[in-house]
């Protein structure tokens, strides 16, 4: 592909979302109503454009759980559609005022919230994400362009042609959607230094596409995803909590960035505690690597080596450690955590105020599984991602979090 | 220096930061009364300091307007030190509930505000900036880690041992503060990229300074700085408002960012302002480049050509351009602005709303002067720097965009 031809699709993201940002909350909801009923209509379309996709991935000795994640079927494009409907229903931010006031000279100064213009979304072989995150932008008044990854080209072709047509059919310029996938890697590599283009890059997938991503883009970054979470099971910590949150957090969804990965268990509850959280984790499937002290009270625990507590397992598998103090085990999360989501379980209320406080990680909790960080369990309705860097956005973003903000400033004639 | 020398260094800072984060707002206001106390106590220290940087700025041929900014003498270090007491007034901004709620299963979530961490700062030959950053860093709970360069490498080093001192003298951590200006080039770079040990990167100086920054950076950035602000005088702008503006938008210190560089006039009030407006700016120095239609108007005006629009003068030199219609003054700015501010001088209530709304920059402005923009003027009450990205913050940034944020989730047991 020439050089042209990628310039050409950010700019016309570009164009488009200039229009799109002064588009009507009316405006923006039809557009979204149009495309859940596109995918429906289409839903024989993706389907076909999905199984090539899947061939080639076969072909290509994809592992199943890549597959799975490829497929798109009737009942998941239902789920898509329903998924964009939803957002129809989400507030949107744009134009909310943040704050504001009148200043000594009489010149009124309102901080409202606006679109940041175009978003880049890289990901991998996830079709429903070309759905979701496209849905996100067009709500918060931005433009986008995605790439979604060779693997899923075919199905994001299509899905991205079903959106420009139901987009620009209720009157919105559906331009403002693009997909650069047959750009290959030279297109991702190109959207990440599109400075002047795109506003904001969100990359979704494994650690290792995020941290490529944070390496090169120039464009401003919010990194998203990997969690080295841990439960800290305190001296204090009830039987029955403990035993439901750890099970919870590990084993509910053990592929997704919230599930548990290292448990910590204070020593003066590990006789009384730990030969029964692990009987249960190993019940439901769990491999365990523990420390000396975990195996001595456990049995079927293979031997943690160094490794162990860097590492995002993602699957049913978990790190166990037996820790002499609060302080040993804040000192532990320092040291490994990804700063995601770290959990208490105590009956200690200094202990869980001084966890909250010193755990410096996007989500810190007293006595909840760490499978509730996630945007539609904070109640913001939509799952644009969790990030884990401090600037801009911490912990689940929600629509607001895909916007920027500007002061307008109405004087009558003030000066310095 | 070695390696581990500036390794060392960040390591510090970062320690020192995570005493700093759970210090008081008491214990922090102290560090920050020391520290005024102790920049007046050691003025002939720093004079001295400084008496070196200047010779070697003049013997390798510093220009006038540098070495006046590398200048410290006993009125400006006095200032200085009233700058550290007027941060000590300022809301602290850390434990700050942003928002919060009880979920239907009971859990109530709070996000609070956290210092960031260790914030990164590079700038060029002000050594005021140096204390400025410091007592903000320090009264938003940050450390700091200053990079001033080798040109006020002196001047540096005496005013951050100052600052260690006093602030170590009150029981905080003084190696919260660290200045990496013996480390050179080599340490600017590293501080680049020094992900886990900053959290947070502010380039302050040169548009050269900042690109730079931006390209190289790994470590998250926020981009201040360059203005290309642009005045627009609409049809129907009252003649009193529009030279009062104008003069003072270009005038009033026309080095800083937020200084006017272009004028934009409507031709249909050209006739009637124009030779006024022209006059004024050549009365008060200003050498103006005009479109034709401007030079047709006035008398003493240089051509335009086409760098004019394109460039950020910092000085009294000023681009007029007569322009067709609200349409063309808007597409001028969307092609030339860096996105800073903007102001439009009009009667017109369509048009300031139009304006407001379609103006993608920092701060948009009606009937006011572009140099309001600026964190003192908009009540901050201090002068972080301005923000011309749209990602964390954007415009004039006070203590609070210092800080991230942080989800704290209090439970009872809940699991998914």
């Amino acid at each position: 592909m020439s050089t042209d031809a990628f310039t050409d699709r950010l700019e016309r993201a570009r164009t488009a979302a200039r229009g799109l940002a002064t588009a009507t909350t009316g405006q923006k909801n039809a557009a979204l109503a149009a495309i859940a009923d596109a995918i429906e209509a289409g839903i024989p379309q993706v389907v076909e454009a999905n199984r090539l996709d899947l061939e080639r991935g076969r072909e290509s000795g994809l592992e199943e759980g890549l597959l799975d994640r490829l497929l798109l079927d009737d009942s998941r494009l239902r789920g898509l559609a329903a998924a964009v409907r939803d957002v129809i229903s989400l507030a949107d931010p744009i134009g909310e005022v943040v704050r504001g006031s009148t200043m000594a000279n009489g010149m009124q100064i309102t901080q409202v919230r606006v679109p940041f213009g175009v978003i880049g979304a890289i990901y991998e072989a996830r079709p429903n994400v070309t759905v979701d995150i496209a849905s996100l932008a067009l709500k918060s008044g931005n433009g986008v362009v995605l790439r979604g990854g060779t693997a899923a080209e075919q199905s994001n072709r299509v899905l991205v042609q079903l959106i420009q047509r139901a987009v620009t059919g209720v009157g919105l310029d559906g331009e403002a959607v693009q997909t650069i996938d047959e750009f290959g890697r030279d297109g991702a590599n190109r959207l990440m230094r599109a400075r002047g283009y795109i506003d904001v890059l969100i990359p979704r997938g494994s650690a290792n596409l995020i941290s490529t991503v944070v390496r090169e883009s120039t464009v401003p970054v919010i990194e998203t995803g990997s969690g080295i979470v841990h439960v800290f099971v305190d001296a204090s910590a009830d039987e029955e909590k403990a035993a439901a949150i750890v099970r919870n957090a590990k084993t509910h969804r053990p592929s997704v960035c919230n599930a548990a990965e290292t448990l910590l268990v204070h020593r003066e509850c590990a006789d009384r505690l730990l030969p029964r959280l692990a009987a249960d984790l190993i019940d439901a499937g769990v491999l365990l690597h523990g420390d000396e002290r975990t195996r001595e009270l456990a049995e079927g625990i293979l031997a943690a080596d160094d490794e162990t507590w860097a590492t995002e397992h993602l699957a049913l598998e978990m790190g166990v450690k037996v820790v002499d103090s609060l302080d040993e085990a804040l000192a532990h999360i320092e040291r490994f955590s990804t700063r995601h989501t770290e959990s208490i379980v105590t009956e200690n209320y200094d202990n869980a105020q001084r966890f909250l406080a010193e755990v410096d990680s996007a989500v810190v909790m007293v006595n909840a599984s760490t499978r509730f960080t996630d945007g539609g369990e904070f109640g913001f309705g939509a799952e644009v991602g969790i990030s884990t860097q401090k600037l801009h956005a911490r912990g689940p973003m929600g629509l607001a979090e895909l916007t920027s903000t500007k002061w307008l400033v109405r004087g009558s004639g003030q000066i310095r």
